[in-house]
């Protein structure tokens, strides 16, 4: 079984699971597990390590529109250098700042591979869940995509130092707060946009109709894309970028906007069940990195 | 640095670190990593997995005597088979259930070795810290200690189903809830008992002073110890167990005894700062496993 049919199988077994965080009472929850080979390339430094993956947590507190309250983490490594400790919490310590919540340490744990659990609260008493899309809603994405794919290649290049910059992002907390009495269906982006769009889609039984165009690419993305269709994959599939993907109806956007501290694009409208997923007239493939997420 | 140093420097420069679980709020959150090499023996179904790496995280939360309201894990593994999963999630909400808490879910992982982080919260206005210990006080457990020594031997010996019940107990939630209002400090005794005293005696600034033939073995031990000096060792070092280590004032432990749904065993008394822990007249060595824990 791959790592996605079972996180649906878990998904139908456990009514907490099946949206970027559990919601328990007043409080939603999430968890992640980050590791080495998979998540933190050759040149990550252990400040970026310990930002990115609590923010990566931190990010699925944003995306039910909850205000996060604390981070946790488990450093799980070989040995415990003492600098490499400290950068960790030190970013840990940073992201969490950057979004108003704390972070209260955790565990560690003697480990062949260098591997970070984290784990996330906030506080809401109306998550924003996956499943509210309307038709005629908009669909909008915060901020912009293709971040991770590119410091992906700065990383393999050897450009770490702007690698690790595009590797450590803000976890759009204020804006899901901002969202969501306004957001009809969220979540974050991790699986990338494409993914997502086609999990909020199923979510809430109804098609998108996206145009590529309008989709916000990172900037960083044209100094290493090889060609059009290159920049395509980077933006819509890669995934590992932790802005928001949610649906709102259209008339609210522009009220919004000026409360909302990162740039929100309109990226398509919202269809009837059963038009599926559409990009520019043609159907989107359902396709991204499966890098886990709740 | 080895993992205990560690800990120690990070309880120092995080203001939430070095009690069983951090407090944010009226919120409580612990995390913990197991895995297979050292937390797992061969034999260990993936039902008393999930039990025992969720309980680890409950009995933390119980030692705060917060109520535990909510659990998540991540299940990081070489391949997601269907039954184990299902197993260990079965294992994951039953102890949850055990203790009146919610299992939500988490996250899965592909990884080399199968490796579980669990968090678990909690909700408390008055958390028990480790420091309150007043000379005079009793110094009291839970339950029964050797449990999981016991258990490593059936495991070693081959008598799976023995060693697998063992290993899956009832972290003390409704104990650390009946004593909340009455313990002066409090901690597990996942380290060892003589290491959570050592702990709670620096924590409280004070001493200790037991009698090993008041400390409650489990009759398992009986069965497995090859000497006395090895009961001894199993009972007192070890470590694994997940009782609860507690101080009181002695005239209040017969008044709530009959409101805690466990033994409870005074095994000995606060003493004056400086006194050390001492048992049966000699220093008690503060050695156990480091397994890891907040």
């Amino acid at each position: 079984m791959d790592e996605r049919t079972a996180l649906q199988m878990l998904a139908a077994d456990l009514s907490g699971a099946g949206d970027d965080a559990a919601v328990v009472g007043d409080t939603v929850i999430t968890t992640d597990m980050l590791h080495e080979t998979t998540d933190f390339p050759d040149g990550t430094t252990r400040y970026t390590a310990g930002w990115r993956a609590v923010g990566a947590s931190l990010s699925d507190v944003a995306a039910m529109g909850a205000t996060a309250t604390a981070a946790v983490a488990v450093y799980a490594a070989p040995e415990f250098d003492e600098s490499d400790l400290l950068a960790f919490v030190n970013g840990a310590r940073d992201v969490c700042e950057a979004v108003g919540a704390e972070y209260v340490g955790g565990d560690l744990d003697g480990h062949q591979e260098f591997t970070v659990a984290t784990t996330a609260i906030g506080d809401t008493d109306d998550p924003v869940r996956r499943t509210g899309a309307s038709p005629g809603d908009a669909v909008c994405v915060t901020g912009t995509l293709g971040r991770s794919a590119a410091a992906l290649r700065f990383f393999e290049s050897g450009d770490v130092e702007r690698a690790n910059d595009l590797f450590r992002f803000t976890p759009r907390v204020a804006a899901g707060e901002a969202l969501r009495d306004h957001a009809t269906a969220m979540m974050d982006s991790s699986d990338g946009l494409a993914r997502s769009l086609h999990q909020l889609a199923e979510a809430s039984d109804c098609g998108f109709d996206v145009a590529f165009d309008e989709v916000p690419v990172d900037p960083s993305v044209d100094d290493v894309a090889r060609d059009e269709a290159d920049r395509r994959e980077c933006a819509l599939h890669f995934g590992e970028d932790f802005e928001l993907v949610f649906t709102l109806p259209e008339a609210e956007l522009e009220t919004i906007r000026p409360a909302i501290d990162v740039d929100v694009t309109q990226v398509g409208t919202v269809t009837e069940s059963g038009s599926g997923v559409v990009a520019d007239g043609e159907p989107l493939s359902d396709r991204g990195f499966t890098h886990g997420g709740e």
